[in-house]
């Protein structure tokens, strides 16, 4: 509209989650009328964080060093290991305050469909490191969709040979959730599932 | 969380308009993870934008030149000319596709609680613009908010010893409004203006 810098600005802010035209237009008028020095911290932050970030050579989780902090620190169990699919988890999971233990990303989920199988998502990885003995229970903590379900049953069937004890995160009912609103699978999960209170 | 450039990248991601703590830790994972390529490509559109573009001498819209692509087009009607608080305006009208005049970018409205008085939104070099007796009607396209009223008021004030047209834009019903949920104030103004039909 402006100028074709202004055009490439808020084309190349579209690659945002949930950022259609509309708020892309919005943030780079935003950006140059009013935060033009944000917008060049902005740019430095992308810079930064695209080159020094990658994979923890351990757990698979994002750091800058070789090992991530969560891996490195000889304050967490090194006993209890939690699989799940992406940092975005673990990131969640360690908000929670839930657990105090180590982590291992998969990176995804089976879906022989997409040509992804176990290799891909580093299963043999896994099965090595669970094979050194140090881990006794492995926390599987995949999405509950169809995909997330199936990935922790194959990894239990995988680990069969393995003395090391393997649990699923609980399903049912979420804090605050009203019975008429949620759906019967879940629901029979729940009912399913029930814990004794007395 | 993961490390210090990840932390510092969401939080600047925060000088994003309307984004949270929440999406600005979901945008980072997602350009980390799933798009370095445009996380680059981001940063380099802003820096490149918060360098090259600047006001246009004439309207103080935005451009890269000395002048925008609108003042100096020769196609456009240099008789009228419309009015607004800021480019976000400029580009709203022009996707609106209805004028074909010239524009003025006040930078925003008057607001004497916050020190803006006339000087400070440019009014003398509006009234010099109009003196050269080009413009034979000036659009008033301010905000329908109370100081884009009071801004548009003024102007008209401030033009009175000018042989030149003041304008408003029209206040009403917006497409689609249905009466009921219309708050009173623009559905008086709505009927106060009314248009004959027949």
């Amino acid at each position: 509209m402006f100028s074709d810098r202004f055009d490439q600005l808020v084309q190349a802010l579209r690659i945002l989650p949930s950022v259609g035209p509309k708020s892309a237009q919005r943030m780079a008028l935003h950006l140059i009328m009013k935060n033009r020095e944000g917008a060049l911290g902005l740019a430095y932050a992308l810079n930064e964080a695209t080159t020094h970030i990658h994979e923890c050579s351990i757990c698979h989780s994002l750091t800058e060093d070789e090992v991530c902090n969560i891996c490195a620190s000889s304050e967490r169990d090194e006993e209890l290991l939690c699989v799940v699919e992406s940092p975005a988890d673990v990131m969640a999971i360690e908000q929670s305050g839930s657990f105090r233990g180590k982590y291992h990303v998969l990176g995804g989920h089976l879906s022989p469909l997409d040509g992804i199988g176990p290799e891909e998502i580093g299963i043999p990885a896994l099965i090595h490191r669970l094979s050194s003995g140090q881990v006794k229970e492995v926390i599987l903590a995949t999405n509950a969709t169809v995909e997330g379900q199936a990935t922790a049953h194959y990894l239990v069937e995988a680990t069969k040979h393995l003395p090391v004890q393997m649990t699923r995160i609980a399903q049912g009912v979420p804090q605050g959730g009203e019975l008429e609103y949620i759906d019967s699978h879940t629901l029979s999960q729940a009912v399913h599932n029930r814990m004794r209170m007395k």
